[in-house]
């Protein structure tokens, strides 16, 4: 008997055209479309007029959005949807449009078109991918991707600042926002961010401007490496742990469980899929930037990273899902 | 009032990753994933060993087409989904996998790379982008696509062939499986194709293999300038109007009316969109391939085609959705 559902060759098709629609996001960010439409700009002529852009380009650019549900359309007039009217318009506080400065790095894209001899060797097109000591693509990421990372951040401090003294270590901090978002919502709180010398001026930056320079210092250098000093009662570790392997990241976690002082916490904050490992959709299909880009690193399960801090010597952990990311925090105790 | 929808950032996230999606598929089809599957090895080890690839990267392979929806995974063993297991298993007699040879073509692709500029200037990379006389992209096409196109050939061949005599032009013919569908389906019916000389070895060769060359001829040339012979009572024009701006399909239009016999019909295959320019997604998304490699192509509604073939004098133009392909078919009748 044959299936009822008719297999659709479309799904195949569409999924190999998939990249248009990353190509079309980026379009329509450079050329600020969805600032201009927020603007009161409707019609394909008044878009292209304020992007200075070609009529027939930013047409079947906007239909194209609308397809793919970045805009709506109606009678020939485009407008934004939730999503792009909060995310993507200039003029928006949680705009994120500038994380395609990373997300769309070509220095990342170059893996993906040379995806099949990495996964056939096994090896990233450089030895050590994006990992690699003091890579520039970090400060890409820094500059770029904080905004994205700030609705996560502030949850984050909702549940781990405290009101009380609080000595911060922020791991790899990058743009510093998880930090920063600490001592914005505790003013005793201190936080010491390590991170690549050639990242950690983002974060110092990001901290003046946040007006919380005087209780934000840095220590440079690599996470494996570097001296963490301490001790600290909270640990930060956001997008970092993915980029490693299960030994690389239990001997970091037993780094920072000599650094923690008793009681103290270690924060994981990361892309963690259910056990079958391709759910939920967005921090399963994490783990291919991994494959593409890292010699090793990969996305964990909770239960992986029970595991792994339970064999670095903590106490406990705890998984807490987030409310404004995708990704979750596992808050792990020393005894 | 706030909407009732919490809008959601991942959606905007999963759009700027989308390009992964293109990359995966094209490594799996590549390292004959679909194939190994397909023959039994369902764990990611069985599957790396028939691969000669790395048990990570295929692992991490495999999850993500799950997530994708081009796997199944269950108890940690793939299968195929009902698509893959008829276009991509390299033993299905429907494998179309070899389209990527062309629909990510690093010459297609450099478009997309610099999109943001094309929509800006109204310009492709070069000159006449993929529509340059003899552009050896076209040899590719034609190589790669045919299995894709043939469902669609024989749903038009059994809608057009008829059982008489019938002279056909097959323009621009590329892979030639239009005509040689109609020559399979109709043993009195004689197919003239044109195309490119570069391009038109494929479709002969193609012609053989069907067991029809004796019936199948060809005309070398650019369509817009070859001398078409004639009269004809059929002429297919199949995935070749998107690529001309209106005046362009006009001025072929017309030149294929002269060529036709009195009563005969010319057949445009296409993307065709509905008067929104916006559904159904395949055809009106597939502009963006149009505005990224042509100078003035684009897609056409039924209202456009009827409206140019009638300046072009056509007595009548009638639309015919297929079951087979996201493109339709307007039949055009010469009175």
């Amino acid at each position: 008997m044959e299936s009822p559902r008719q297999p659709n060759p479309v799904l195949i098709f569409e999924g190999i055209q998939a990249y248009q629609r990353s190509a079309a996001l980026k379009a329509a960010i450079e050329l600020e479309i969805f600032t201009a439409i927020a603007a009161g700009n409707r019609t394909a002529d008044a878009i292209a007029k304020t992007a200075s852009a070609s009529t027939r380009g930013i047409r079947i650019l906007c239909d194209y959005l609308v397809i793919q549900n970045f805009l709506s359309k109606n009678g020939g007039q485009y407008s934004l949807t939730p999503e792009s009217a909060i995310f993507l318009d200039k003029k928006s506080p949680a705009y994120f449009g500038a994380a395609i400065g990373f997300l769309l790095d070509p220095r990342l894209l170059a893996a993906y078109l040379n995806l099949t001899e990495i996964i056939r060797t096994g090896k990233t097109l450089t030895e050590k991918g994006s990992v690699a000591p003091e890579n520039p693509l970090w400060i890409e990421f820094a500059r770029s991707i904080a905004p994205m990372m700030r609705p996560a951040a502030e949850e984050i401090a909702t549940l781990v600042a405290g009101e009380g003294e609080l000595r911060v270590l922020d791991i790899a901090a990058g743009h510093g926002v998880f930090g920063i978002a600490i001592l914005k919502q505790n003013p005793k709180a201190r936080v010491t961010a390590g991170a690549w010398a050639n990242v950690l001026s983002v974060a110092t930056e990001n901290a003046k401007n946040a007006g919380v320079a005087n209780r934000h210092t840095t220590r440079p250098g690599d996470a494996f490496d570097v001296d963490f000093g301490g001790p600290y009662d909270l640990v930060l570790v956001t997008n970092f742990f993915h980029h490693f392997d299960q030994q690389e990241c239990e001997r970091l976690m037993r780094k920072i469980f000599a650094a923690l002082a008793p009681g103290g916490r270690c924060v994981t904050f990361d892309f963690i899929p259910n056990d079958d490992r391709v759910s939920p959709a967005t921090p399963a299909a994490f783990a291919m930037n991994m494959l593409a880009n890292t010699p090793s690193g990969d996305v964990y399960t909770f239960s992986q990273f029970e595991n792994m801090f339970r064999n670095a010597g903590y106490a406990s952990s705890k998984l807490h899902p987030l409310m404004k990311s995708p990704e979750s925090i596992v808050i792990s105790t020393k005894a």
